[in-house]
């Protein structure tokens, strides 16, 4: 068996990273500019139809943050590039010890946050912040991105349970199993991604394709078959040639599966039309799941209806939250620590401007204890009565206690404080279409700084 | 160091699937159901918009099956989830020793494809090609999507190169450099992605961020700095603050750039006046790139209204495919060898049709050249002046010398083949919104067969 890297990108390769990140990073180790910077990642908008957004991803860019280097052939490969044809051996001896020694501050996973507010906070020597960048905003984009669609699905599906389905369709094999993680910080029960189960404790649930009916001879006798190998777990497909005919083959055989799955047709007449038919025999508890095509605005609007559906399967646009495939995070330079001064970095192009200085999150809640308002200050701003949200997570390279825990431990409490920050969501925000924003303040001594600063800029 | 499976997921691990895949296996082979069967991965529509779509994946696909593998860690998980409760001990011991032993046909990856079309068959005993599923159809869908979507960008740029630039929003590091790859394939001239550089032999592209401009006091000795540590290939982002003065800047400093950047503002206006400004100092050759929320629509509009640019990065859209983030990939059973009869299978669920049988597609040309029309048909049917597409990609699980290449070879020889398919496109399909669909049939066999199937099951 060839070596893993050969098969698939390493995971924990310095070279996974744009190739500014290296240029930068060749000009300041060249330049000797040695200075400790503070990068700030978030989110500059809210995507379409969103109210808010759920923390994810932290875990695996702490893991790459610790795992990163630079091998020998990779250090080879870019310096026989024309691109870093003039750039000095330092450079690649730099490369050759290369360990990420920095500081970060983060948002635990699952916490709701909004537009403008920093997620994660990276201080280190201002070339290993910078080579940094990519596979930081990689890694918390794909879960936050997917853990934030989970959100909306869950939320729709008021209380039934719902299944992250969507594996095959995810962007590669990696962007699956980590889809099932942010779907699960998202509220969702379980997955059907096997390694998510067994890599992150995830529940997974499985039950049968059409290929499964279709290689029998007869459906009455593939129902049987996998009666027999799973007598309590069955969840029968109905839809392979036609749900009424085939949930009267299953009456017909007498054995009451778990369940049984629609994955096309009416959902909302076929399963009012089998709760009955079941119900009528006295199979009250058998479950009916839905699958195929599923959406949040089609689950809302299916339970609006009175389907009698049970529990939802959701693939595709749950795990490539198709309807805004993507965030648009940014990690941005906002302070550089100098021998003798720290100055603040922003950025004023007019669709693009930025907030510099170190930043930390306060938020305020009403005496019912929902969420109320939030201010981004400068981290050592005090504001009585709000709680601070960025935690520090990593201190020099080596990830804090606060955050070493086993990976079933981590996704699990990362679920419990989205599903405790929801509960806390001024109610109008659970809507599935855009509300009246959440308050969400910039503090006057941060304002004061970006106007000082553009002044020296003009 | 941990081990690198307790970092990000096994590459090759069995239990990248959806439970069903285990669930059906076990039942395979409890109910001792040893037939081979045959499974066709095909896309039952166009997303919006696309006229055709690229082949993409398939080398990495081939990689997962040649290795894929259970551990013993792996196999004690899944014999202890309630789920597998009732499951022999039979199954567990199948997983030991899996190997996948079946015969693949593909698409070679990079050409041109159309709904209906198989772009993977997969011919094993039938729990082997029932466990590769989820696999297989994520490797083909990441890159499909992609390589499709980069199709549009690079025709809408019509011959000015294209860099991708989407790493930090694709879903995932994994995804990024796999979009990289893909969009590579789909025309583009090359990426930022510096691991997708190492790996596949991709040229990479690196210029610098805002981060650069806004660590020095001074945006001039930014520049400068640049400019020392690479003399040749400064391509200098001019819209940190203000694009004119930056431009400004760069001509004070007396030092031609390869480059300049723009970033963000008025691609349109920004880049006919620096034009202009380097034009009228004899800086004819200075290259002007634009990148920052660019489409294949924007690209288009762009150079209608006679913008002067050079070469475009283009990111998010592009490598998350952002207007339409997934193909409806699907893998369905054709086919079941018993030891006496080989029987076709099919799904007739109105919304969900499949066709029985072993596939081929045929293609048609005109006396230009141009494609004019495919057959879909049974794999031992023969139509004189057409070209099948389908090649056997692997025997026995062991891949065959068509697609045994280095890594870097092969994307440039898929890179080649879009290339040649796409100069063969009739006109119409080029544009950037749905044209009258390329005409594909099912040949008078396959409709047949398909509806002897059908009365069966009616």
């Amino acid at each position: 068996m060839p070596p893993l890297h050969e098969i698939y990108p390493c995971p924990c390769s310095g070279l996974l990273a744009d190739a500014y990140e290296l240029t930068m990073a060749a000009g300041y180790i060249q330049k000797e500019f040695a200075s400790r910077a503070s990068f700030e990642l978030f989110v500059r908008n809210l995507p379409p139809h969103r109210n808010y957004l759920v923390a994810g991803g932290l875990d695996q860019a702490l893991d790459f943050l610790e795992n990163v280097r630079f091998c020998q052939e990779e250090i080879s490969y870019l310096s026989t590039l024309p691109l870093f044809r003039h750039v000095h051996a330092e450079f690649f001896d730099y490369l050759k010890d290369f360990r990420f020694t920095g500081d970060v501050w983060a948002l635990p996973e699952g916490t709701i946050f909004f537009p403008g507010e920093p997620l994660l906070r990276v201080t280190a020597p201002i070339a290993e912040a910078q080579l940094m960048e990519t596979s930081l905003l990689s890694a918390i984009h794909l879960q936050t991105l997917i853990a934030s669609k989970a959100a909306r699905v869950t939320t729709a599906a008021a209380g039934r349970p719902v299944i992250e389905f969507g594996s095959r369709r995810a962007h590669g094999i990696e962007a699956g199993v980590l889809a099932a993680r942010a779907a699960f910080i998202g509220g969702c029960e379980g997955t059907s991604n096997a390694y998510a189960g067994y890599r992150f404790g995830i529940p997974i649930c499985g039950t049968q394709a059409h290929s499964w009916i279709m290689a029998h001879e007869d459906e009455a006798v593939a129902f049987g078959n996998f009666l027999d190998v799973f007598p309590e777990q069955s969840t029968l497909l109905v839809d392979t040639y036609e749900v009424h005919r085939a949930v009267d083959r299953i009456i017909a055989l007498g054995r009451k599966p778990h369940g049984i799955r629609l994955d096309s047709g009416d959902f909302l007449a076929d399963s009012l039309w089998a709760r009955e038919r079941f119900d009528n025999i006295g199979w009250t508890d058998v479950q009916i799941f839905a699958s195929g095509d599923l959406t949040e605005e089609r689950i809302q609007a299916l339970l609006g209806k009175g389907a009698r559906i049970d529990s939802f399967g959701v693939g595709t646009a749950l795990s490539t939250s198709a309807d805004s495939p993507f965030v648009g995070v940014i990690y941005k330079l906002v302070e550089v620590q100098f021998a003798d001064h720290v100055r603040g970095t922003a950025k004023f192009s007019e669709e693009k401007k930025t907030y510099p200085g170190r930043k930390q999150i306060f938020r305020f809640s009403d005496e019912g204890g929902k969420f109320s308002g939030d201010v981004i200050a400068l981290e050592d701003e005090v504001f009585s009565g709000a709680e601070p949200l960025l935690v520090k997570v990593m201190r020099e390279g080596r990830r804090l206690e606060v955050v070493d825990q086993d990976p079933a431990t981590t996704v699990r409490s990362a679920r419990s404080r989205f599903l405790a920050d929801h509960g806390r969501l001024p109610a109008r925000l659970l809507a599935l279409s855009a509300a009246t924003p959440f308050q969400v303040h910039y503090s006057a001594r941060l304002e004061d700084l970006c106007d000082q600063l553009r002044f020296i800029h003009v």
